[in-house]
């Protein structure tokens, strides 16, 4: 017996199984080797879950935990823009929203809307969700990164100016995770001399 | 300044880093390399997310989610164990309970609570999110499996009849899925001879 809602419903399940296959450019704590995407989302769920009360504005959990979920799924076609690749950064809104197109349109019309508009929403940061979802995002290597001792950051010489630019949003989620990753995750390598400075 | 509080979450945060270097015996949908832990939680998760409308019984999809995504952290100690090797199952409880003392342990007591209860209750299948959620685990592998052939199911010689008994509940948390599940990716593994019959 078909069900044509059913079948859509897992082609899209199999085919996001190549967002296990999107590298990052974070490497693991334990510094051997670089996370995927799926990895990263599963990571950031788990500590939205975990860190919501530190949220600036009171946030629907579930909201938050989707939109971490399925935010990167544009890349199974786009690839992961490293966030200091300021060349790759010019085309990456045009390769996301294709990918957003065909992924997102192997789903039954309904949930479809209902991801994309979830995406969408990560992407112009326009509400308390995307917001808090956006200093996950942000948080998340942050920690990593702090737990190599800035590999990632020194591999890529990264600047101090760059990593502010990158996080003038993560405020926005959270006051406290800001003020909480400056001191303990970006001071120490900064002090190390892994973090650059002009 | 000190706050033991989110101290101790983000420690938390950072050791469940681990989760992604405990792998588990399914191959993903290219059949070039097994999955580890972390990549098979957030694909459950999403999955969740979209079947949630076949559960047998309505569940609480937040609820449901955030069990998908720490139910195997106790595996960062106990080790993925295989679903069809009776030796290691054997040890499997109390290896893991070890690993749920001193992983959730990290957490301020609240949230230790919460995780461990949602932990024990993944195990005990004991409430409709329970159930649905041993669904998702159970047929997300089966359907990486069965993306590749039955790759995994044939280099372990798995027969039906284990697949059958690992599957008993399945069906206890969706009817409909685990009918798909028979119909899509056992029978055509069993019917090129992918999976053993005796």
């Amino acid at each position: 017996m078909r069900d044509d809602r059913l079948e859509k419903q897992l082609a899209f399940c199999k085919e996001i199984d190549k967002e296990k296959m999107i590298g990052r450019q974070t490497y693991l704590s334990d510094g051997k080797r670089k996370e995927n995407d799926a990895e990263h989302a599963w990571h950031m769920a788990v500590m939205a879950i975990l860190l919501s009360e530190y949220s600036n504005e009171p946030i629907d959990v579930l909201k938050t935990v989707s939109m971490l979920l399925i935010h990167d799924l544009v890349e199974i076609d786009a690839g992961d823009t490293y966030a200091y690749d300021e060349e790759a950064k010019k085309t990456q809104a045009s390769r996301e929203l294709a990918g957003a197109d065909r992924i997102f349109g192997l789903l039954p019309d309904d949930q479809q809307k209902k991801l994309r508009a979830l995406w969408e929403e990560f992407e112009t940061g326009a509400s308390p969700e995307a917001r808090f979802a956006h200093t996950m995002d942000n948080i998340q290597p942050m920690m990593l990164n702090a737990a190599t001792d800035g590999k990632a950051w020194e591999e890529r010489g990264v600047y101090l100016e760059q990593i502010l630019n990158r996080n003038q949003h993560t405020a926005a989620g959270s006051e406290k995770l800001w003020q909480y990753a400056l001191e303990h995750f970006i001071a120490p390598s900064l002090e190390k001399g892994r973090i650059l400075q002009k």
